[in-house]
């Protein structure tokens, strides 16, 4: 597994008892991502899926949409003082013709946290910069409760590294009919989604019509706004959504699922894509 | 509450029962905090105590670290089009002489991330900017494992908000002896340690030396920074630590508990400040 995890001494109190010994952590560690050379963002993440993380990212931010818009992707040598590769910096070549995006002060702030000066200049932003609506494929999405209810095992299940550190958060693709198409894992939630976003650009499927992104945490805007530049019309999320991830949902036609255990769920929005009696 | 909560109508399911209704969820909107009328930052956060976020994030950044550092801190008008107020741009006067930060691309990138091009310098970085060694006051804080058990139940008692809507990250300040000094609540984990923080700042009583910060997630290495830069000696999170929350522990002197959980918890750095055995 690499760099994925890590080894620390910890000291352990159980009900009295104390003991030491070496435990595993997920491992953390900053990315930063250039574009065409240009430093863009800097997100802390668990290592592993680099390239696909950068690509994800730069889907989400509205640069890439086609995997032919990318030219490559490399790690930089020489980011660091002893021109050593620390494997924590990437560069984004974009395919000759592909528009650059400003790389402004004004831009990097809006990379990192992807939203305008008030709630409703981030849903504006996000349907301006959306490239495909979101659709259901050949036929329209009707799932069951009964689908959507057993997609959290199918994920956990999938889980590697949450099992050995207790420390992911996990995204996961699935099909229409509850399949596993993917599952990332990583110490951000974001970064997890746009692993998985970056994966699919990678192989040539977005946009993603006729999935269900699954998180392990909550819904906020900031992964409705993945989902909805990936394509994905139907977002699936374990705890609490917030007022603009709502929002967000209802102005684009993203259903969204919040509070997903056992049986149980709340239907936020584009319910009709859930069979509700 | 104003603003931290938001209505929204939800269809739920409830063992093939479906009923739709009103539903209160946690209120999400941008904050732009701006250094001398120059942007810095954006962040996505539950409105409130907005002023201390912005304080708070500027102690986090190294920028502040008493309250006569601060001039004044004001929401402005004017942000939008139209010339409304949207209470989602603060801007955060220094107090004449206190120097200003220079607020290039790779500052702004360093702000939004707080980290270098790897673990290391992450590190250092923190140790470089940091205003105070971390202190335990007039005596040697010697925690009880029992007294550090009953803090989660202290902090789900007085989290308000996350009752109605299952939705926010909570951050609380307690003493060595286990009193609840201060309770912030925000979508985002960090913002609600910045709030914490900030309002800290502004009654005049950093460092928080001898204090026991306690987060109700996991502990990145962000929250570590955010300890540290405000001097507080004790982090403890009902999750799991990342590497480099850990390894950043180990080189300030911070100790850090994980997975508080009942009796149980794991002691990562710093473990002179917790009685075992």
């Amino acid at each position: 597994m690499g760099r994925v995890t890590a080894r620390r001494r910890v000291i352990r109190v159980r009900n009295g008892e104390v003991s030491a010994r070496p435990d595993t952590l997920v491992a953390e560690e900053p990315l930063e991502i250039r574009l065409n050379g240009k430093p863009l963002a800097i997100t802390m993440r668990t290592p592993g899926d680099d390239f696909a993380l950068a690509a994800g990212f730069l889907v989400s931010e509205g640069v890439l949409g086609r995997d032919d818009e990318l030219a490559n992707i490399v790690y930089c040598a020489g980011a660091t003082e002893d021109g050593s590769n620390t494997y924590n910096v990437v560069d984004v070549r974009l395919a000759p013709g592909v528009p650059v995006p400003d790389i402004s002060l004004e831009r990097n702030v809006y990379t990192t946290s992807s939203c305008g000066l008030c709630g409703k200049a981030s849903l504006d932003a996000v349907r301006t910069t959306a490239r495909w609506p979101l659709t259901d494929g050949p036929e329209p999405m009707r799932l069951a409760p009964s689908l959507l209810a057993a997609l959290p095992d199918r994920l956990r299940a999938a889980q590697r590294v949450f099992d050995r550190t207790g420390g992911l958060h996990a995204a996961a693709l699935f099909t229409r009919d509850g399949q596993l198409l993917d599952i990332r894992e990583d110490v951000g939630r974001h970064n997890a989604v746009d692993k998985l976003i970056g994966r699919a650009l990678q192989s040539g499927s977005l946009p993603l019509s006729g999935t269900v992104l699954l998180v392990s945490g909550r819904a906020s805007f900031e992964l409705a706004q993945k989902a909805v530049m990936a394509g994905i019309p139907v977002l699936a999320a374990v705890s609490a959504p917030s007022s603009l991830a709502v929002d967000l949902a209802a102005e684009t036609g993203l259903t969204l699922v919040g509070f997903l255990r056992g049986a149980s769920m709340n239907v936020y929005a584009g319910e009709e894509r859930v069979v509700l009696g």
